[in-house]
């Protein structure tokens, strides 16, 4: 943490480290409260390539979710999409397992074009969050594919056959992210994490297993985390043991962790220096060594997603300030 | 032609070649006439890739109007089809001077991922005749890329340019059918010339310059179609010098040809054995010195299309049945 630089007046300088639907929630609340101040760092290790189209799921989660086009109710895709690009497809024969929406669509057939033509996927994004009139900046972990590949006792299996196909019911033994050791931190990302106005990173309420550890298996992030020297908090998926959505609970039962927030902190151990827990998991935070601040996770308004918000940077300020003073009285 | 056959009892083998609507009208009613009979051989010299997708305008038009998916109002596309892609992609910023229903899309994606994967545009056609119930056979002219283009005095177009962007305004100086001269003939449709059931060859009445020529520039197709030695008739598109649909007439006052039978006739010279030609057009016959049939050739409703597909096949037959007994006399 930089003890030097006095506490700026202006909105944090934020990264924010993200999955889908969970962490697009924050991202959300982040970027209505500190707008262009934020850059949020999207997994892309869901990508995959379905009917000849890439498909980046959790980078449109983003996109959707902050240009306010995501179907609130569904919980993914597009508001108000429609289905007759499926119907058709399922006429002609072809596989219907993974849900495309007509509008969804253009997205995926315009970004498989642009990366043919040799333009980036964080430059397509940039592209697209202009197009949707979002203020905070939307960067892929990594322009180079990593395949996040769960690992079950029958096998291995893509993300999206494990997480759509057999809707998360295999036992995970194992995480695989591969392509992680030749990928490269895209210089939109490092930039971001090197940039000296930096207040804070926040790692969003995502499946820390699915979302956040793909993006922290990209060679150099750790690294690129740690010589931030900010403050690094990580928000809780969990909310009284259980997931909000999504299989973050069952994948710790199967890894043989429990489902709390000490196994969380352990998980992310070495990298985080504070942790935002939910109220109902308050008893947790006496088992835990590291800063807390707990408060209500769960985030069902857009209210909800910027008091959050608000919550995250004022805990992550508050030990900058800490730290800074500790380091000042160390003298 | 086959002196010694005798004529068959059972619905006559017809191959037809057709482009986009106007052909197709006829295909179907050959279609509806004939059955399982017909083989219909479609150009596609204005196949093209279009946002990454491989679009094959003339083989869609006959599988949705043979399969009772085409939109008869609008004249082109898949009935009842919706436009949420074209819309999501304006917003992308992406290409809308071509229209893709979110219906039709399907076709596309999942033809343009079965050419990835190594199938034939044969085969694909073939599964998706038979999925949409089509009793005819429908073969794309080759299942390698030919690529008609228009030069106009500004350049060179690709036939959709020409033909959907610049709506056939420029005028027309030469057509090439660029790759022709490398692609190859089906085997399906080398197979279907070859039947020594074939009873007649229908050119249907599509632009002769646009959608007949790139068929009739396959290497090999002109030699099979006098080597099949059954009648070869054409239907004229001309209606009172005038095409029903699209820019025939256009065309062929821009290359210096009159718009009536006579110089379709020459341009067909040598290869066909007879032409149906509108009543209103009832004057040109005598000026013809190949056997012609008057008739309605307007195609309004199912039962014109039915109609015909049964005077052309009759015509053709008559024309076998002559020239049997030509050869025969002159034994």
């Amino acid at each position: 943490m930089s003890a030097t630089r006095p506490a700026s007046s202006c909105a944090p300088r934020l990264v924010a480290l993200c999955g889908g639907v969970g962490g697009a929630k924050l991202a959300l609340g982040l970027e209505r409260a500190y707008g262009g101040a934020v850059s949020v760092v999207v997994n892309t290790g869901d990508d995959f390539e379905h009917l000849g189209l890439h498909v980046s799921p959790d980078i449109d989660t983003v996109l959707y979710t902050l240009g306010g086009r995501s179907d609130l109710e569904r919980g993914w895709g597009r508001a108000g999409d429609t289905w007759q690009f499926m119907k058709a497809l399922h006429e002609l024969g072809g596989e219907t397992w993974f849900q495309l929406g007509d509008r969804d669509l253009a997205m995926h057939v315009e970004r498989t074009r642009q990366l043919r033509a040799g333009i980036s996927l964080t430059e397509f994004t940039r592209n697209v969050a202009e197009r949707f009139g979002i203020a905070a900046t939307i960067l892929p972990m990594s322009d180079e594919r990593v395949e996040t590949t769960v690992i079950t006792p029958a096998g291995a299996l893509s993300f999206q056959r494990y997480f759509v196909e057999k809707q998360c019911i295999p036992v995970v033994r194992r995480l695989e992210f591969r392509g992680a050791e030749r990928a490269r931190m895209s210089d939109a990302v490092a930039a971001a994490l090197r940039n000296p106005g930096l207040d804070a990173i926040i790692v969003c309420p995502s499946n820390p297993y699915l979302s956040i550890d793909p993006i922290l298996a990209v060679p150099g992030m750790r690294a690129a985390l740690k010589a931030a020297e900010v403050p690094v908090i990580v928000v809780s998926p969990l909310i009284g043991g259980q997931a909000v959505k999504g299989p973050t609970a069952k994948i710790m039962a199967e890894l043989g962790v429990p489902a709390d927030s000490r196994a969380l902190a352990a998980h992310y151990a070495g990298l985080i220096d504070g942790m935002v827990i939910d109220e109902s998991d308050r008893a947790d935070a006496a088992a835990l060594d590291i800063p807390v601040c707990v408060a209500p996770t769960l985030m069902r308004t857009l209210e909800d997603r910027v008091r959050l918000a608000r919550t995250c940077a004022d805990f992550a300020m508050q030990l900058r300030d800490q730290s800074a003073r500790a380091e000042g009285a160390g003298r």
